[in-house]
């Protein structure tokens, strides 16, 4: 591995990247958003299956790799819906995946496996055709090995907290576990409504059902929806969480009055309403979710702008996230005009916006982090989460919010292993960046240094609103 | 300061940059577009208030980042509608201002402030908690140093002519003072007739009376209404203008019929008219503004793009330009054509464009200039006027107009003092990228040399007209 | 000429370009889509005419450049529709075009012509006013050698295949009288059916006549007409066409039922449609040419965005091609939706992209590419085939898809002189890119030269299935 990658070869940009960079490398990561598996830290003997489950098919970054290149998702070993014979054999899995490692090439998931094989599992060998069962043999020996066990990992790579993303209707037994376990790890569960505030959702009736069993508030009409929903936050709340988590398409998010929304309420439960009251009625219920984040301050997060399930004869076939979401063009200013004038201003409210729109960057969400108090940037997500989307993100957004109106680093991954790598890749890209400015005369050495600690740690605590 | 600011870190293109920066740094200042009140050069005696009113409540770039902060308008020390107490003391505004000053870390006006405190104050120390006193007493004792005259920072500044902006039904009094008085300093008035092409522009009617009044011509219908705005721009130019220049948010410009228009037109006088007729007219006064571009050869500009008070409880509170004002999405090759159609190839018109939607540079803007004689390219407008806005704009526009179709710079400034140090921030970027087109063998050196000039100082001269 | 135009200024990265270059620099030209005209090549004794034609009347890209400076097409001696009186002397168009050269500084125009003066011509001098007669009388002189005739050149310049652009109701009489020669070109047709799949194209109605007579079907309905689509792509696909090409302004491909096809179709053969029909009769047609596609193998381009005649009073006089093309904003993740549904997932079928909309890169391009196994992404397309806009398409792209879901280069060119120097260019800058690449620790150097020899050549061959 290249001691200085990520930084400028220019020798004085350089020169201080580094040193930036020695003050951040060993600050805490703190985790805010992701997809990580509580499961993996309520059973204390959790161990991970093999490299090509590891690495390949719990991995919808590299899967989607593949399959774009031909290689079809039953060789990869993902199981179809219809039941089709799927490849079973890690060996071949991980074969197949070797042969065709190249495609990785400049992509963040080549980095990020890249420093994982080798910082992880200590491989110095480049995988290829050649090397593959070699490397799976060494990768499989180390997994039995105690200290992969996950919560050793987390302790090991030195994790402040980390957040899960848990339905509205989660018990959150996983959580319970570990909270009643004698390990102190924080792993803190999220708040996603998605299921029962989305009345399109499949099963949205369904969902209903169990919200009341998990809330024991009996969901008969849109008030005491309301009220289950309340009641969750709470418990949530009371379960650690600090944030609840929004996906949707398009941003649009204007209010219903209460007897409109008790209406189509009503009607969803009878059967299914029709696109476009959906998509009124579940902008509305996101204001209701600003609404409560006033009451509770639980941080809002939305992340806006993807086609969930485009390929659709793969989703027949294999349901959701395989590789099948993909972005749209997005509108904020307008989109977010209700809700920002109803909360936008109130020192309670924070809400924290995700993009896959870069063209919003300069465009809208910078002015708009730049003009509203409870808006903040979340940082690059996604496709964007690489070194040039981390180098684009900085320069189109900070000259207009500066770093503070920016809500630092989420991993937003679900692989455990990959959280060094990614907030590593963050931390050389942010303090290069820094050394840039630097190297410009736009800032000083002083506040360099203040900056590379604020947006290697600091931005995503406070922006969490965790101070424990 | 470091004196090599913004210049790229390689010793090659580095070496060559200084070079040409030391051909433009001393040329004179062009100002062809900008917010400067007029009064400041109208009185001989002016004097600059205490630094908080100069540097904070002044600059609503300053102000908004303050508030996005969690800062209110109140503790600013801006007045409020409903006349609710805010701040007085300026000290105490300032003293906050220097509390949060790391907030403007890596923004053009942490840039702007920096260069200014030091280069035009003296000041040597960072701006912080506790230097705040010391040196708002600094800037304090200069302010009252005849050489801190609005007159002689223009002297000062080198400034060969400096255009304000000006209501179309403004007497221009001002102007008319600076050009009685034997004071040398050329400042120019723009025609900006948004209050009365824009039949929803609040007190529409009102505005129209002015205009009757103004211009002496009794404005009844559609008719009158032309002859009033065509004796204005004649009156203008005869006051020195050479310019027009035009607010819109979606330039969609369709021409109507004159009996249409004088439908609308006297529907207006008789009360409000829907949104829609209203979007349809405004867009019709912009052609006409157009045509008569065509005769007077006044240069028409178009600032595109900017929803208006979009936070609509702050606006109530405080009235419009308090930070409100955010970009939207933006279409031009479409909503453009009728007008292009009618006038971009007449060797007469001249229409230069700004944009707060970077995604349109390559897209429609570059090609729109790299086709139609009329049409020029403004700078970066706004948010995008800072280092990274520059290099974005000529990295995305040259390729496809070169230079030569682009208007040069404008600072778009209400803040005098910080006239020099934003023309040195183009000087220095623009260079910077000449060396580097001269270091990648795409431009020789003595191409650079004679476009650094052009860039610095002929291109704006040019686009406006103005051959003094 | 620099020799390392284009290289980073770093020393440690432009050492490992200058290297990466001297792998490829030899290689031979691919060439899979561009607009030669095949007679250049059918003709043994062809000669280019004059260095105005061959450099400005015959160059849409200098033609709109001069002429956005207020030089009329008359005065570059463009023939106009009304036979009004245009210049004729070649060496005043010339000279003309000295006089204002200095405005493709820093454009591609300007890097393709100053290195092909330089490469193909030997001269030595830059053009301006006082060396523009010295300069056409050297080019003139070379005209006239034998070793610039157009076989000879393609020879000189390594090319291995050449792909032109023909109408699907051209009769390939050149691309015969090729074959037939003893001369060992390949020159490929491609197969483009504008003319007759859109219904609202100018004359289609004997469009479809043309259609009947070279395919020999009778075409009197929807029924016959695609079956003279499918003898006239096994025609093509005969005579060595890869490839189909389709314009399209909007991607809106949603298929019609047979039944409504062929309703349109009769109605389009008894006099005009509606827009709105013609737009999903075209769409349609698209997903009509796809199914073939993964019928017959033949690669289907899609150049998407265009805005075709958008300067309507020029185009009044003088036609269509006089740069008054446009591009417009682009949506694809929906728009071909349908499209990558039916056919996306299918091992036969290729689809590759080219737009005028980069925002489309990271947002919805790549993405889509990064996921359906038949869609690669072509090259930086007209006004982005420039340095930075190769640099952009790399730096939004990659990341998402890889460098093995492109489709390499491709000229795109009329102007068969100019063929090195662009394919120079996007070599130069690859490199430059893989450089950098290397020189962060993202791949190391045996990798990138792999890349490079990719990049350069095997990208565009294999993207077009041309293994001969």
């Amino acid at each position: 591995m290249n001691n200085d990658r990520f930084f400028d070869s220019s020798p004085d940009q350089r020169a201080i990247a580094r040193q930036l960079y020695q003050t951040v490398v060993n600050l805490p990561l703190v985790c805010p958003h992701g997809h990580v598996d509580p499961r993996l830290f309520a059973d204390p003997d959790y161990r991970f299956g093999n490299p090509a489950e590891l690495f390949i098919t719990s991995d919808h970054y590299v899967m989607r790799m593949l399959y774009c290149h031909g290689i079809p998702l039953e060789v990869q070993g993902i199981p179809s819906l219809d039941n089709s014979p799927v490849e079973t054999d890690p060996r071949r899995i991980w074969q197949i995946f070797a042969d065709n490692y190249h495609i990785f090439r400049g992509t963040p998931s080549g980095v990020w496996l890249n420093q994982e094989f080798f910082e992880l599992f200590g491989i110095t060998q480049k995988l290829n055709s050649a090397t593959a069962q070699d490397i799976y043999d060494q990768i499989t020996a180390q997994l039995t090995q105690p200290e992969f066990q996950p919560r050793r990992l987390y302790e090991k790579f030195n994790v402040e907290f980390l957040c899960t993303t848990d339905s509205a209707i989660d018990t959150l037994a996983h959580h319970q576990a570990i909270r009643e376990s004698d390990w102190e790890g924080r792993i803190l569960p999220t708040f996603r409504p998605d299921t029962v505030i989305k009345i399109d959702a499949p099963n949205w009736a369904k969902n209903i059902e169990t919200l009341s069993e998990v809330s024991s508030i009996n969901v008969v009409d849109y008030r005491t929806f309301l009220q289950a929903l309340e009641n969750r936050r709470a418990f949530f709340k009371q379960m650690g969480a600090v944030a609840t988590d929004h996906d949707i398409q398009v941003p649009s998010l204007t209010p219903l009055s209460a007897r409109e929304a008790s209406q189509i309420f009503a009607q969803g439960l009878n059967g299914p309403v029709d696109e476009q009251t959906a998509r009124r009625f579940n902008g509305h219920m996101l204001t209701e979710m600003a609404r409560m984040s006033v009451d509770d301050g639980l941080v809002m997060q939305l992340h806006a702008g993807s086609y969930r399930n485009h390929n659709h004869p793969l989703w027949e076939r294999f349901g959701p996230d395989i590789g099948g979401d993909l972005p749209v063009r997005m509108e904020y200013t307008r989109n977010l005009k209700p809700l920002l004038n109803r909360f936008g201003n109130h020192p309670n409210f924070r809400l924290i916006i995700f993009t896959l729109d870069e063209s919003a960057y300069t465009r809208e969400l910078a002015p708009l982090a730049g003009h509203y108090p409870a808006l903040k940037l979340g940082p690059p997500w996604w496709f964007n989460d690489s070194v040039n989307g981390i180098r684009r993100y900085l320069n189109l957004v900070v000259e207009t919010t500066g770093i503070y109106k920016t809500a630092g680093f989420s991993d937003d991954t679900r692989a455990l292993p990959s959280l060094p790598v990614r907030h590593d890749v963050w931390r050389r890209v942010t303090v290069n960046w820094l050394a840039g400015l630097v190297v410009q005369g736009i800032i000083d050495e002083e506040d360099a240094a203040e900056m590379a600690h604020t947006m290697a740690y600091d931005l995503a605590k406070e922006a969490y609103r965790n101070h424990r």
